[in-house]
């Protein structure tokens, strides 16, 4: 017995918070809700660091409720499941990404596009409103156990590297998404702007896709690793005013500021662009509809990671094709360095916290 | 004999040019360049008012080159022909739009889509350097004849309605060709935002091509019509918010301040919008990433008329499928007033003034 029941049913848990938008992160203790008849306990081994955890975890995407534990890339063992399981048992490996319910009777939620939820009952991993236990608040992965919905977490093979799955339940499932909405396939021009953990995801699919692939990275760090993963052509993002090659498809990862409408130039007629990356929101960062008439016929739109369904087809494609980010392993106590470094611009790789 | 060559082989040519942004129409006499041996000069039946002429001979889109002679919207006959012109004779029906001229060697001229001449020299019908003749300054159809290389002028054939054929050139060319680019068919969802000249033959387009239609209009002025036309739903802007079905396909012609993001929510997942409306930039219409990536999966693009290749087959279409734009036959006094109605909203149908 690896957990704590409460007397109330509920389960006791400790993680890692904020507790205001300038702290760091300490210790933090609090109960998850009971394990209702079709959810399942996960004991949390490994624990991706996101951006979006930064920037909510900071408020630049809104104030956050705090104390806030962030982590929407999860990756543990299942240790207790509700009498109505079917999908997991004890012992299982499971994976859990950025939502942990929803109505579930929407267009959108039959179609398995719970983010899209029609009713508004998508509930994220942390910073969220649980609607379906009273409002509390969600804490996320920066902790040892969560409880959730079976339908909200996928099945990840024992054999399976956990470390390097915790983060493709983010950063795979957001760059894979729009590969396949746009169709990326054998042979077509695809760029990544941003080289972080969202785009060597990106690019590691887009490669295995057949696409050639171009990456545009703030600095050249990283331009070996680039070429490793079979990439083309690296360039900075000051080389975007002179690149004369144009694509069928760019994603943008970038977290930080930057005009939008310098990668829609270097789209073909016809080429598309998805946003994935989402700034902090002082930065206001706009696409002026002249900019989109004049360099018309290229198509932009944004793209939040994506359903279960895929998000399940994404970890087969993955674990299929040996597909995982480059990752180092963290201890908790090096959360704060690790968000200092994904600031500004110094981590190489995806960090990981070994929850274990 | 119907024109008069003056001593230098220039043609002599009156039109109606504004002689600041704040001024009322009046006669202006100039000349255009000689005819060159594949020009052809056509003495100009029918000229339309688009609402791009009223944004750019009040310099609503940058500083305009006054005298400003605008219309892009132009049928007439031909009178004259270069000693190598082949697609016209002395007595064809010709079609003049928003370009003259282009490089004819990039990629995108070779692919015929002139408006994006890579080597920038796309020459527009009034208010644009002519980089092939001095850089002197291009007036539009608001006059009595017009000298243009015989690739940029359309045939029309003798037993078309002129007079309805002139504001094809610019109103239909705009919204058929992103029909065309969003692959528009028999029962897709469309809307058509802004009923003016524009949004009319995008409603008869889409309707023609066997799309269930919606509109959405500043007032219900035009209802009627709008059912007359074939359309299923007719709403007003304000209904924007409430109305609960969901499009494939939206083009905005809007050429007023808007929120094109509460039409983007209009979209399904993996619709489309297309902008070709391009409101006065002091209004600043932009679209923040944060509600493409919220709204996610919702495409948007902006569309410029079209290429010459595509607009040959939009008249043919249009001819075809006698799709013609509602109008109202004006005189030349009468242009200061219809651009008055245009900007309140009164216009009923799209001015075509009376050149002969």
């Amino acid at each position: 017995m690896e957990f704590k029941i409460l007397d109330n049913g509920r389960i006791q848990s400790k993680g890692y918070a904020m507790l205001d938008k300038n702290a760091k992160f300490s210790p933090f203790e609090f109960s998850r809700h009971a394990i209702g008849e079709y959810d399942i306990l996960v004991k949390i081994l490994y624990a991706g660091i996101c951006h979006s955890d930064i920037h909510t975890a900071r408020s630049e995407w809104g104030e956050a409720i705090y104390p806030c534990v962030p982590g929407h890339e999860i990756a543990g063992e299942v240790v207790a499941v509700g009498s109505k399981v079917s999908k997991f048992k004890v012992g299982d490996y499971a994976g859990i990404g950025c939502m942990v319910n929803s109505c579930g009777e929407c267009e959108s939620c039959k179609n398995s596009q719970e983010q899209f939820c029609e009713q508004g009952k998508t509930v994220f991993t942390y910073n969220s409103k649980d609607c379906f236990h009273d409002n509390e608040n969600t804490y996320g992965g920066y902790s040892n156990n969560i409880v959730v919905s079976e339908k909200f977490a996928v099945c990840v093979p024992k054999d399976a590297p956990l470390e390097k799955v915790a983060p493709l339940l983010c950063a795979g499932i957001t760059t894979y998404s729009p590969l396949k909405f746009s169709n990326i396939k054998e042979g077509s021009k695809v760029a990544i702007a941003g080289f972080g953990g969202l785009g060597m995801m990106g690019v590691k699919y887009a490669v295995k896709m057949g696409a050639k692939v171009s990456v545009f990275a703030r600095n050249e760090n990283k331009k070996q690793d680039a070429l490793n993963m079979g990439v083309s052509s690296f360039y900075t993002s000051t080389d975007k005013n002179i690149v004369k090659e144009r694509f069928d498809f760019i994603i943008s990862t970038i977290p930080t500021a930057y005009d939008p409408v310098a990668y829609l130039e270097l789209l073909k007629f016809g080429g598309e662009m998805a946003i994935v990356g989402l700034p902090p929101l002082e930065n206001e960062i706009n696409i002026n509809i002249k900019e989109l008439i004049f360099k018309a016929g290229k198509k932009v739109y944004g793209s939040l990671i994506g359903g279960i369904a895929e998000t399940q087809e994404m970890l087969d494609f993955s674990l299929k094709h040996q597909i995982y980010p480059e990752i180092e392993l963290i201890k908790p106590n090096e959360i704060d360095k690790a968000y200092e470094n994904l600031t500004s611009g110094k981590a190489k790789f995806r960090y990981v916290i070994d929850m274990r």
